[in-house]
């Protein structure tokens, strides 16, 4: 009855009038004013969700949103871009004696790629995909701008070992002063079956090395006929809750109707034994998913496959993660500065910059290779920079022309009645 | 007690196994053939919403998630793009008497616009903003790609009546044999104080007119102290359960930290009276917000400002709009061709082109004008176009390096320590 009566007198004195949640009656239309926290008053569920969803009504001031910059790199040569060279996946990058360090994949070989396609033509010196015969190899810079190749971290080890064919899409942990790198160990050429492999993992007293390989796999695939039997992408280790959590990726359902989830593999020791979250996929979209402590919890870049590409998302446990924002072009397999991956200690702060690649640096199919480039953004506590919250970038019209319709869609338009 | 037990035998017997809601023990991890529907097993809450908050699991098989294609019009004159021909804003497209009508903001001045930070050096002659000193105009077209501009709908009505500034941003409804155009009427040059204006209207028993206008506020700016007190924009009328709904724009809060909602205006008469929904703001984001009927319920294009810019929106009561895709380069204020805007009857069967517009067609600031473009997508019930379903466009890394870092961001990180 507490309601209904404010509720009768509403309907006889005001037609535009509602009851709260708490009975009180609001009269007239929403505030001028942006309620900073969820107003007692009826909602939609837009409004609702604006307030339960998002760090802040407005994006501009969401610490969780951002829009991103690129910068071409400096220092890494790439044969005059004619296929033979190719640097893509950055890891995390650390900053250590002074300086940044990245790790990524990088293929050198005789000749370009010939495609996942042709990949039973693929040789022990011809290569299938972009990062079949690849190494893990690093670089450091002093600015994040200009990079200085070191040398090969992890070569390929010999054959049968995990990896023999392709050390790839590594990522780095740092756990009680010693370093571990994380990646995919190819055991056949990527596009045989298709991308089919565990994680493998090598391990130093420093960052630059040696590294020793484990020559085992250190995550496995899952149970026959489940989601990750076949493959485990993309290793991305953080130190969160004073535990190891690896989060990767996992495209699962038969070809082409697949679906890409990401999940996580936790261990109190660097190689294991690791064990999978018994929620995943904690995720249902996003390919090289890039993630970061976040205050209590743990952020991430999704982009690419899935409904909820191009988003920002949060978990304040690690594992429910929840959309934050919603942005657009974003860095592809994102590898970000994160100076506490290891250490964030429950007060994660979040990343300004990284390294990204660029799969189509050539325009030419044949000579197909990737590159590495910076992006800058603002999803850190400690940055606030206003040019990063841009909600709607101004792309030139001729990109969107870019995106025009094919011959056969052409076609269907003009054979439609619906013209 | 019914859970207890399965869970007791799950932790002795099993690690990776878990009780589903209904007391079933789960064993082994999630599935690698997509389950259709949500499986009665424990899920990440990503999971969930995959489930909950999307028509099917795979974008690519989502009836509300696309890409978009665009191409240039053929048909509209711009004096060479010397900034005095600007056309923006088009209104949804009907088909009627055998061909395409769209109605749309055009202005024609001897100058280009001098900006709104200028509005108080603007004259009779001289337009403040692009769509200052505008009036409404048509064109047709027979194949939606090549177009005949018509002549002005509604030019701008002599002072003071709502209007004599600038007619601009409208959008027509048919209801009972009848067209309206509904529009927003200028009472002072953009920019004098922000975008301040009403809706106003027009009608006419043929889409080629002549028109009449009302001559007369038809949705009035809200209460002192309400969202929508200085301006209703946008105004975007469709016939939705036997009644006129018109969707409607307000940007809220003092600048520079505003919001974007848009709200609902609904009649049982095209000229009102039009009673205003008490749950509005019915969108927590998007600009120029394009709507159209889908199955039983209301969906639309969310773009620009607010956390939910680049989503794509649906509220089975065309009121509560929950995120249904998320997607990027979509089109800026788009006006789609919606065969069933007034007669869906509870079946809609959504849109896959219209015509959207851009605001920077000259590089030149100070020839400042807007040219009206075509998209195609795939948000049809009646059209299955794969090429529409991609979850990633692939631009070419100069569209990521046309957006750089600006001076003052590069002088930020050389002075920054945590370089």
């Amino acid at each position: 009855m507490k309601k209904i009566l404010p509720a009768l007198l509403c309907l006889l004195l005001f037609s535009a009038c509602e009851v709260s949640d708490t009975g009180e009656t609001v009269v007239g239309g929403y505030p001028w004013d942006i309620p900073p926290t969820k107003p007692d008053r009826p909602l939609s569920m837009a409004m609702e969700r604006l307030y339960d969803n998002y760090l802040t009504p407005r994006p501009e001031d969401n610490e969780l949103f951002s829009s991103f910059k690129y910068t071409r790199l400096k220092g890494f040569d790439y044969n005059g871009g004619d296929g033979t060279i190719s640097r893509r996946d950055a890891s995390k990058i650390i900053f250590e004696n002074g300086k940044y360090y990245v790790y990524y994949t990088k293929r050198h070989t005789k000749v370009p790629p010939i495609g996942a396609k042709r990949a039973h033509e693929s040789t022990d010196e011809i290569p299938s995909t972009d990062w079949d015969l690849a190494e893990i190899w690093y670089a450091t810079s002093e600015d994040g701008f200009t990079w200085e190749e070191q040398g090969v971290a992890v070569p390929r080890p010999p054959k049968p070992t995990v990896g023999w064919r392709a050390v790839t899409t590594t990522d780095i942990l740092k756990w009680k002063g010693k370093y571990y790198l994380y990646y995919q160990g190819f055991l056949e050429a990527s596009g045989k079956k298709g991308d089919h492999c565990p994680v493998a993992a090598s391990f130093a007293d420093s960052p630059d090395g040696p590294w020793t390989p484990a020559n085992r796999i250190i995550i496995p695939n899952g149970e026959p006929g489940t989601w990750d039997q076949y493959s485990i992408h993309d290793p991305y280790p953080l130190v969160y809750k004073d535990k190891i959590y690896v989060y990767f990726k996992a495209a699962y359902g038969d070809r082409p109707d697949y679906l890409v989830g990401n999940g996580l593999a936790m261990a109190d020791d660097p190689l294991g034994p690791f064990e999978k979250h018994p929620l995943n996929p904690l995720f249902n979209s996003g390919h090289e998913t890039a993630l970061f402590p976040f205050r209590e919890g743990i952020a991430a870049l999704v982009i690419r496959n899935g409904n909820e590409s191009n988003t920002i998302q949060y978990a304040p446990d690690g594992i429910n993660f929840n959309i934050a924002a919603v942005t657009s072009l974003m860095p592809t397999a994102a590898g970000s500065y994160i100076p506490d991956a290891f250490n964030s200690n429950g007060n994660g702060r979040g990343i300004s910059w990284g390294l990204c690649h660029f799969t189509n640096a050539s325009d030419d199919p044949a000579k197909r290779y990737s590159v590495l480039a910076r992006f800058d953004c603002d999803l850190s506590l400690d940055v606030d920079d206003a040019e990063m919250k841009n909600t709607q970038l101004w792309l030139k019209p001729d990109v969107y022309f870019s995106q025009g319709l094919s011959a056969q869609q052409r076609e269907r338009l003009q054979k439609s009645s619906d013209k």
